[in-house]
């Protein structure tokens, strides 16, 4: 398989938390598309890659093509039985799916808008069109969101409950976009720490992590 | 099981569309939360039903809340070994839950955003913030989707593939929205068109739409 990546991104990152989680790195072969260069937004890119012009993008050796990193992480964890990333029963699929939205809507997502909308994102030539009060009230969105992620970790040792899951990785995604643009996550928020230092020691984030480069200064 | 729910909307319409495929409807007690009140925006609502403020949200009798109509729908298809709407194998789980992804992305929420940020949406007390700019560009945004699934259609019957999916519902999903809201689907997209005159043949779909009241009109 392929994938179509940008390697400091937060939603490849995902993608690649879940590869690693599913030992399966040395399955893929990724192929760098230039996010600062627009190459997603480029007519050939969205006709015959993804129509949204984001990344990732998965291409199985058949040509398929599966972009989204939910749709993806759910193709990987579905290649065995042990489901352990969306779960096995209705139950833990229904309460994982929901978790993994609600982590994409309340803070990845919500981040990503930000950085698109109100900081110069991926720079004047990509980013054509900008309503920056939107993009500030995700950010606050996003805020609030930490907060959420906080009360729900003071319950339960994981994102969906009492285990790893592809919620956990899309909350991880969240706070790497949040250290990229340097949006701190409240001190008071003391159990979404934890629950992040603990994360850290999986080594498919640590590999991750260690990966990403720190955060830019912003640009004026 | 219990449904929180408001029996006109476009994502309610999601998961009935989903129960009744599964036959499951017999199965479910409605219970009606007032949108046009904003009783899925009250603090209570949003601490013990659903932190995002939205309809609909499963509740199992083991007390589990499921939002997210994809994550309801995930659930409602585990319980049973068919997975007619969510797909069996790992190629066919990462293209509908792609489809079904692009199909809320492109479609299913923008045309959510024009309504809540471009036109009265749910009154003055629901709407409290409004970016009208931002709206105006998701109801382009959805019109453009519109096309792009027009296109899909040409190729294959049905939004994933050969096969009925969830991905189809939330086409249908955004379709019902873009008649609540007078946004038109452009003629040209004749297969698109085609494809939901199919759709309207299935029960499941038939018997939403008969709950569907006419557009409304647009206030001023
Ligand atoms: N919904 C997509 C979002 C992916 C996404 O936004 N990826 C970033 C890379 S980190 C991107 O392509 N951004 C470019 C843009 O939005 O212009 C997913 O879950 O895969
Ligand atoms: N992402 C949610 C969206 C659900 C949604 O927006 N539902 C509408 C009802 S049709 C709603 O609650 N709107 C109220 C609002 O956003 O204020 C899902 O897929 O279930």
């Amino acid at each position: 398989m392929k994938i179509y990546d940008w390697p400091t991104g937060p939603y490849p990152a995902r993608v690649r938390i879940a590869l690693a989680e599913k030992n399966l790195q040395s399955a893929v072969q990724f192929v760098t598309v230039d996010l600062r260069k627009g190459e997603h937004k480029t007519a050939d890119f969205l006709a015959t890659k993804n129509y949204s012009g984001t990344l990732p993008v998965l291409e199985l050796d058949d040509g398929t093509l599966i972009a989204e990193c939910t749709a993806i992480t759910e193709y990987l964890d579905a290649l065995d039985a042990a489901q352990t990333l969306t779960g096995t029963t209705p139950r833990d699929r229904g309460v994982i799916h929901m978790m993994n939205k609600r982590a994409e809507l309340e803070l990845l997502d919500a981040i990503s808008v930000y950085f698109h909308h109100a900081t110069p994102g991926l720079g004047p030539q990509v980013e054509i069109y900008q309503n920056e009060e939107w993009g500030l009230r995700q950010r606050d969105k996003a805020v609030r969101g930490m907060r959420y992620f906080d009360s729900v970790l003071r319950q339960q040792p994981f994102v969906a409950g009492e285990a790893f899951s592809m919620a956990d990785i899309t909350v991880v995604g969240g706070l790497i976009f949040a250290s990229l643009v340097k949006l701190p996550v409240p001190v008071e928020c003391e159990a979404l720490v934890a629950w992040y230092a603990r994360m850290q020691q999986r080594p498919s984030v640590r590999h991750q992590l260690a990966m990403v480069p720190p955060p830019r200064e912003p640009a004026a």
